[in-house]
């Protein structure tokens, strides 16, 4: 396992609470999802007792945990105080009296909503909104310890690409090459696997297709969507696969896929807008022929969520900046036939793109 | 795997409305969470794209649903519309529109805060509140089909804790462990595994303790507490090993919770209140002077959700009937030494309990 880094955890709170001055809020909630461990480095339990850091920008910061997972919790005295509380207390209220007179407070945007809702209850004068762009502004872009942790989450993903250029697919269902997936991605370091899309034949049209019992055949197009974590920060790569040889027509999508691809990451530059990067990529699958077939945005941002700030979409003016990272992953898919898409990782410098994913991105075929 | 059972979602939805009706409520919106499967059969993805059922008490439901997931959708056209949108529309308007006039919504609770306070925004005259008690009234007694799928994810897991009865525990690192429970969970047939807690030695004393790098050894208590789903329904069981032969003041410890555990489960009766069962254990840890060290409740309700009502809880009046599935868990968490918990999944029958996990509750000794 990869040793966790020493994150400037106070420091971090301190811009926090510089940002909430910028953006005009008193306190930040922090529940479910990545501002909990940005800030604290805890992760609340995806469950029904709430866990909850408030974070006045006047005053100190308090995670209010259950009891029973206090032991859980790695303590940090100069960031935060940590209120346990048992099975027959109210957690709302007892954040209630931490927000106090405040009244205007971001809460993550993973929080559940039955806790926002009690919150909305107990804190009538208080103003909720939306904490997105307050973390935007801190972990938009990724500090060097955080771009190393995903270089080495990417690096992994690398080695399992790699290994299934070789791989027997011919003869599996989906579902069990998706566990293969898993087992070869915790096999090269990753510490957990998100997921892995195995989506084969007429399976690849369905860009978030759930693998099933499908058995994979001579002329099928796969495409495998997967990664995994390193110290919370995420790796998410695509390649497709093709067994046995393919056509001519599948060879056309499969370049336009990638010249696309391509096109993207080069256009990746400090000071350029996300939506125009997409459009770079876009523009080609379009050119060729194929533009009502790329049914999604070109990428978005990843670091401790798999899915987050930057998204590149028409529409996002967001400027590119050094240190931001996020995917360039274009696809083309025709229903009833098959689905192509090439996904890596970039990292925005100071002059251009660093790609962290590196495994070959021409047309592999396997067996 | 398991093949789905034909669930009357038309049904489910049907009995929705009617409860809606009792409520006071206008519309049902449901997005991550159980509501959504339960109603539909499909399952949101946990992404910043929004997928939710708008489901009107005077009007046909619509799954809102983001393009590229579409084709992962299983129709049901006598129950719900699919409406897709595309990655430059905006789905929080797409759902107000749906809703309309209708001015008392209940919310899924796991929904993220994000969606809802765009929601609140959209729909100024709309009064949102949890969708909690209307969703509990229609799952909270289980369906004969449901219980039967719960009972296959059970007995999935007393196969696993079967085998680590001969299982080699001593020189594994519980973070070892917990990935072997892992794999056997599944290749004993679960489709997923959710969690598999394995918290050794002083470890045992943080009842939601993450595996770590410790190395299991002679001496050691090993509190395992896994589960997995069949077709979406959830399992949970905890047994406590010991490695090697335990000292008289553990095996007394063993024998408070197991007394505890036992009179819980016996305790279980149509028209008990859920707390009165949390209490008749609860008692026997008290009157064996470790009630002090009895930290959370007895026990939860589990089904689509691995923890859902009925809550075993103090102050948690809810009478419990047949078809009611919950785990019977006490536990006892000595700082600095260890911990002892044992957990079945029961159901409440007609005039009494059935225990869904059978395996065995005696203390074991592994090596």
């Amino acid at each position: 396992m990869t040793e966790a880094p020493n994150f400037d955890y106070a420091g971090r709170v301190a811009r926090a609470r510089n940002a909430m001055e910028d953006f005009g809020f008193d306190v930040l909630l922090a529940s479910l999802g990545s501002e909990l461990p940005y800030l604290t480095g805890y992760q609340a339990m995806p469950l029904e007792r709430l866990t909850m850091a408030v974070v006045p920008r006047d005053g100190d910061a308090t995670l209010v945990v259950p009891e029973l997972e206090a032991p859980r919790i790695e303590r940090h005295d100069d960031v935060f105080d940590v209120r346990a509380w048992g099975e027959t207390e109210d957690p709302i209220g007892i954040v209630a009296d931490l927000v106090g007179s405040r009244s205007r407070a971001a809460i993550g945007d993973r929080t559940w909503s039955v806790f926002l809702l009690g919150l909305q209850a107990a804190l009538p004068a208080t103003k909720f909104a939306s904490a997105r762009r307050l973390t935007a502004a801190l972990r938009l872009v990724k500090e060097p310890a955080e771009v190393d942790l995903m270089r080495l989450a990417a690096e992994a993903v690398d080695r399992v690409a790699a290994r299934l250029a070789t791989h027997q697919f011919a003869g599996k269902t989906e579902r069990r090459l998706s566990r293969e997936v898993i087992d070869l991605t915790r096999e090269e370091g990753c510490e957990t696997v998100d997921f892995a899309i195995v989506a084969s034949g007429p399976n690849g049209a369905s860009p978030h297709h759930e693998p099933d019992e499908r058995v994979i055949g001579p002329g099928d197009s796969v495409v495998i969507d997967f990664g995994g974590t390193i110290q919370g920060y995420h790796s998410d790569t695509t390649r497709t696969f093709h067994v046995g040889e393919p056509s001519a027509a599948y060879r056309e999508v499969y370049e336009v896929v990638r010249a696309a691809q391509a096109a993207g990451a080069d256009a990746v530059h400090p000071g350029v807008e996300a939506q125009a990067v997409d459009a770079v990529a876009r523009r080609i699958i379009a050119d060729a022929g194929y533009g009502d077939y790329f049914i999604h945005r070109l990428g978005h941002g990843i670091g401790l969520d798999v899915h987050e700030d930057p998204y590149l979409v028409t529409g996002n003016s967001q400027q590119l900046g050094p240190g931001m990272t996020f995917s360039i992953e274009p696809g083309v898919y025709l229903p009833g036939r098959f689905g192509v898409r090439i996904e890596d990782i970039v990292v925005c410098t100071d002059d251009g793109v660093d790609r962290l994913n590196r495994s070959p991105r021409e047309l592999v075929v396997v067996s």
